[in-house]
């Protein structure tokens, strides 16, 4: 194993996180920026942050010392097709010291390899989206989903969001007390749980609030949705199983029924104590049986190993995973 | 019977008509406006909408024989509560000479006047949007749905043209051919049959075409769901049982289960020769067998009615809705 190093960029909406590691597996540097995706960003910006969190991971290491990296992020085909975004990642790759080459991925790859080494398998994300896609020699094959939020991220947080208040107009509709999720999202969004005499001007008042902000914002309304499950809301409990079905069946869109590869689960609502993966563990548990059910880890790292494991020097590519992340966990 | 006149009008998203009618039941005159909600095009461009409509229709009348006027409109409650739109209207009438009240009532009113002259029944409308409505003493009472397309407006035209893309973009994750729906989608989106390649690569441009306009375009595909349909796509069927479903879901949010009184079908997917009517009946004359339905007509006219019903002289409201708009149909 020689002093080698890699470096791995993890690029998100709302933070960007670096990791340098070394090809013996040990963790020399990280850090952290902000959100770093050219589409929402612009690429300018999108760059200063990579430029950030890259400089943080760096400081007291010798760039020159880096073999390659790897940068993933949402948008891979967009920003590769755009000259502008590619210049000011390429200016910022210089800036920092950095003189090898690097390759941006899909951050469905990273999120994948972050839980296993298996060239073949199925990453399933749940966010402020949702996506699923096949992994086939470590790249993303086919994608099912992660349409956006006007035409799907069916079972994502924007979609929890959204039939959270869905469920309290119906409620408002009927003219039936609301229940805790109801109540839930009456407090967040009017600041009160208070009906008028009239339901149908709670009605008009909470659709024009939701309304007059960006609609991705309802994303923001998915956590209620799990309290008020955990209060046991049963129509919470509703949402959440109808959720779980619609990734369950997204993921049927793309994977063979008898695939026995491994199933990484990852993104915000799938990962920690999630009761969405709960409940998708079966729904996949029950399509695949013989398949492997992960969870994601830390996408910087996976990143850098992606990085890593194109290099000659790793000759087991697999050893290096284990070393970096660990071994990868039974269902 | 005097010589008394009353004015009626429709004002919808993209036109506004007008209507004078006599006490007799005879029609005088109408005219037609331009878009005139105040919410999207502002009061006083609103307002001139509605005084083309109404001078065209009081042309070589005299306004002083008018005895009462009715608007029917979306939105009533934020009219009322704003002084620069009440302002504009109220110029505006007197502008066009007439020195009679007039009331603003909900377009849903209006439709459920437009068909049964029965002071208590039901309206349910499919057009862009979707609302249901219970109307007592021809008030309108509960109201369900007509939460706009970002949240809710199931089984509208917004909510079929959506369904449709995300038919296509379902067959294209799943690499399956595209159906006559699917087809339809392609064409009128990208002018274009052809998936590429990748079909991933049709996908991004589908969506990117879609979210770059205002979402509320999507309502302009609905007509490829019934166009399918008559082709004999399954695919398009199932959209429209499904939209039915959830129309018929609505109604049940607000009318009681052994309720006798009469269903009024309204908007351009409910009237005419409108094969999601065709598949609302049955699903609402299953849970209502007593009920009549019956399907809207002449929303001004109508307009003129809920003004004349209210004056002395009118004595038998039912008989001039009548000799203004015909017997009831069976259904």
């Amino acid at each position: 194993m020689s002093d080698g190093m890699v470096v791995g960029l993890d690029v998100g909406g709302t933070s960007t996180r670096a990791t340098v590691v070394s090809l013996a597996g040990e963790r020399l540097g990280a850090g952290r920026g902000g959100g770093g995706n050219p589409t929402s960003h612009g690429a300018e910006r999108a760059a200063e942050e990579l430029r950030v969190a890259l400089s943080a991971a760096l400081a007291g290491l010798d760039p020159g010392l880096v073999r390659a990296g790897t940068i993933g992020m949402a948008g891979v085909a967009r920003l590769l097709a755009d000259p502008v975004s590619r210049d000011a990642f390429d200016r910022m790759w210089h800036d920092v010291g950095l003189r090898c080459p690097y390759e941006i991925v899909g951050d469905a790859l990273v999120a994948y390899a972050s839980a296993t080494a298996a060239p073949d398998g199925t990453i399933l994300i749940a966010g402020t989206g949702a996506i699923a896609a096949e992994v086939r020699g470590l790249t993303l094959d086919r994608v099912a989903d992660g349409h956006g939020w006007l035409l799907g991220d069916a079972g994502s947080g924007f979609w929890l969001g959204r039939e959270a208040v869905r469920h309290a107009l119906a409620d408002l509709d009927r003219h039936r007390p609301l229940g805790p999720l109801g109540t839930l999202v009456l407090t967040e969004l009017l600041g009160s749980t208070q009906v008028a005499a009239r339901p149908r001007d709670t009605v008009d008042v909470l659709v024009q609030t939701v309304t007059r902000r960006p609609a991705v914002e309802l994303a923001g309304l998915a956590p209620l949705v799990i309290r008020a499950d955990r209060e046991g809301d049963p129509a919470a409990a509703t949402i959440l199983a109808q959720a779980a079905r619609l990734l369950a069946a997204n993921v049927q869109r793309i994977r063979p029924a008898d695939d026995s590869t491994p199933i990484v689960l990852g993104g915000g609502l799938l990962t920690g104590d999630a009761p969405l993966a709960d409940a998708v563990r079966p729904a996949l548990a029950a399509r695949w049986p013989s398949a492997l059910l992960v969870g994601a880890g830390d996408g910087a790292i996976a990143a850098a190993w992606l990085a890593a494991r194109t290099l000659p020097e790793v000759t087991d590519p697999a050893d290096l995973h284990r070393r970096l992340i660990g071994p990868t966990p039974g269902r």
